[in-house]
């Protein structure tokens, strides 16, 4: 290395050179035994991943770094690049094609343009609108000039609404510095993926689950580790389940409830389970509760903030409450560290949320009559459809709470995706295919987010096409 | 590792941990050897980091890889991971404290709070307001329930305006498809980065540079590698440093013209050049020209929509041009196939940009005057404000656009930071620090988004701060 003349560090320099150059040369050795281990798979019919396996290499990198004085965030970093390269060389088995949501929407909207009226149970999104006032605030504010830049984490006014407003819904004590009034409820699960998650980290997702959790958590470097959980226990999570899918390199959960897609909200004994697993191993819930408004049973929502010795970020939106979907705003609630990270992270990515919407939001949480309305008319939809699906060839679990049913069709040889194209084809009416929210391809999702009318004349449909 | 019954697979699985752990032997030796070349540079009195040294390694490690047989790409990552754990372990020289523009802002509103009245020169904010029109536009959207999820690209009625408008302001041929409309220009350099590098990549930034930059590329895992220019070259930079700042790793640079903070506009030459050495290299044009609309000079403004044969992401915004920085929308062209990705990202993240003001952005873009109308407004500020900082001990660029002044204080002993501090206490002046921009100390950026008097009165005070 012709850099500098100095003997004394060309000499360190060049034996980094050779030192680097030997590395290289395993990896090159590590990955044609990776290959070698592919092929091998692909003639037993293994899948290319298997978490266990990879979970005792990590532990047992973990404990040779240690020996050798190498950090340990470093250590697991190279090896989530070891271990997705050695991943690469594998032959892969041919992907099952998962059809989303948003897929059958695209098709439901590309009939809609041919003029045809599609009944849309596809999209999660209720059809309510913003109250009144909200809207004449968001445009008061705009008139005064309201549209600049503001704290990253949100007004001040805004955190301090939040806050009030979480004590005397949740009973729970929230300092408005622990709020930030993020760009949507699903920002928020970022947020609290990136500030949580380092590259390598596992995440428990249970499965149904919205399509949006695994994704993410790949996305900010994790690797989601699935529980699945069956219509036959009322979609309830088993501890002892949960208990063996945490390893050395979990550090969270996130739990949804009430659940996008099942409807299901999980009993406070179980809540309790799972915040106990959290502190036991030390482990931090993250709880997508957008759905909080919509809980059609007596015993009231569970919210992660009973829980405040549980390390725990808190996901809400005004989106589902108030039909503000297209407002994009929601906000979360974790210690005051951890906020500060994500208010960071909102910092640079976004600078802030759109000023006048932060005034709208402030309006909305006045509007606790209309939130309960919403609830009441959604409450209503379900026991209707859940009615009128009783005498269907399909299986499903009466929803607690959230704005869905997740039917399993109990028709042999009907697979959920195309299943969903067909109705949509040949009845006019989206739903989403199970398999986009896990392992549940003869599901199907119905949306709640349309008159009762439009709803029933939907599962009529559904009806006639499965008999 | 008892994870598996099956033997021959057991033992290549044992054979790849076994290498594993002598692949990290190696990086413990590895490092030891950095931490002893970092002390033989201490002694020397040399920096941590050595650009030609490392480019030497990449390219050494280039060929090893090559010869190997392993991924060229992988290879490049794996080294930058080696070489930031080894800048780690070697003894730095303490860092030096920044203070940034948002430091001395929150400095400015404790003052506020006070009841003293600050001469906000911080904060890099226009002060017009949104065209009314707008504002209406946006209400009578809201009212009509536009407040839904949108495409995450944007509605197409915005994406082909956007077109419409790029064509008809730079002569360039975009499809709307071509489009995203994003929550702000900051998120657009965001989504540029994410779906452009990945982890180990390099990223050259021209310093002086907007302080998001630098943290944006590390968020992403890339590393940022700083080119700076000069004011003695009239902040020009240099095609013959660029070239040397790019290596193996490099994969993206950054513009940022008319320039955030010296507010020079590149000539069309050096554009050219550093878009010919992005051809050559392989390497994407990131440009954010947000402030393409304040520009002063004849010779009108430069965009990377004027090379499509060279790899790029255009970011624009609606913040500067039409006062509407709490409106949080800009947008993004590219390539189909990249906007295909960052669409991806900006659907998982926030879902969609609030629909009503997505309506807002195109009525924005009719305001052709508004946006004329600001521009020479911010001229007519930014000559006031050099004449008067004429006479004073300082030297500056007469910027060609954007909306700062970035001074160099020409009085021995005087530091950035010490002297933003300093004047915000003794005169209640505030400005942003240069040291938030990079290695520019003794620097500060006047921002120009204030009306003329205040601004003036403000340069009056700094002069007699000064004196």
């Amino acid at each position: 290395m012709p850099c500098t003349k100095d003997s004394e560090l060309d000499k360190l320099r060049n034996e980094v050179l050779e030192t680097t150059k030997e590395i290289f040369s395993l990896i090159a050795k590590r990955q044609s035994l990776c290959a070698e281990i592919g092929k091998l798979k692909q003639m037993k019919g293994l899948g290319v991943e298997d978490p266990s396996v990879e979970r005792a290499l990590r532990d047992s990198i973990a404990k040779e770094a240690m020996r050798l004085g190498i950090d340990k965030d470093f250590a697991q970093r190279l090896t989530t690049l070891l271990i997705e390269e050695c991943t690469k060389v594998q032959p892969k088995p041919p992907e099952r094609k998962v059809l989303t949501h948003r897929d059958i929407a695209r098709m439901a909207e590309a009939l809609e343009k041919q003029g045809i009226k599609v009944i849309r149970m596809d999209v999660g999104e209720p059809d309510f609108r913003a109250p009144g006032v909200v809207i004449e605030r968001a445009y008061q504010e705009m008139r005064a000039g309201r549209s600049r830049y503001t704290e990253p984490k949100g007004k001040p006014e805004l955190r301090q609404a939040i806050a009030d407003y979480v004590r005397m819904r949740f009973g729970a004590d929230i300092k408005p510095d622990q709020v930030i009034a993020t760009i949507g409820g699903a920002f928020g699960v970022y947020l609290a993926l990136a500030s949580t998650i380092s590259p390598g980290d596992e995440v428990v997702v249970i499965d149904p689950s919205w399509p949006i959790y695994k994704p993410c958590v790949r996305y900010v470097g994790g690797r989601p580790i699935v529980l699945e959980t069956k219509l036959e226990d009322g979609w309830e999570p088993s501890l002892e389940e949960l208990n063996e899918k945490i390893s050395a390199a979990t550090r969270a959960i996130i739990l949804n409830y009430p659940c996008n897609p099942t409807g299901k909200a999980l009993e406070r004994k179980t809540f309790k389970g799972i915040a106990e697993i959290a502190q036991d191993r030390k482990l931090t819930l993250i709880s997508d509760e957008v759905y909080a408004d919509y809980n059609f049973t007596e015993k009231g929502h569970n919210t992660v903030l009973s829980y405040p010795d549980v390390s725990h970020v808190m996901i809400s939106s005004f989106s589902k409450s108030w039909g503000m979907t297209g407002f994009r705003v929601g906000f979360v609630i974790s210690d005051l560290e951890r906020v500060n990270r994500m208010a960071a992270i909102q910092s640079m990515l976004i600078t802030c949320i759109p000023e006048f919407i932060q005034y709208a939001a402030i309006e909305a949480l006045k509007c606790l009559e209309d939130a309960k309305r919403n609830s009441d008319v959604m409450k209503e939809r379900a026991e209707a459809v859940c009615k009128a699906l009783e005498p269907l060839p399909v299986s499903f679990y009466k929803p607690d709470g959230a704005m869905y049913v997740f039917p399993r069709i109990d028709v042999e040889g009907i697979d959920g995706s195309e299943f969903a194209v067909k109705l949509l084809e040949k009845k006019n009416v989206s739903v989403a295919p199970g398999g986009a929210f896990g392992n549940y391809f003869n599901y199907f999702r119905i949306s709640l987010g349309q008159p009762k009318e439009s709803l029933l004349e939907g599962v009529r449909r559904i009806g006639e096409f499965l008999s």
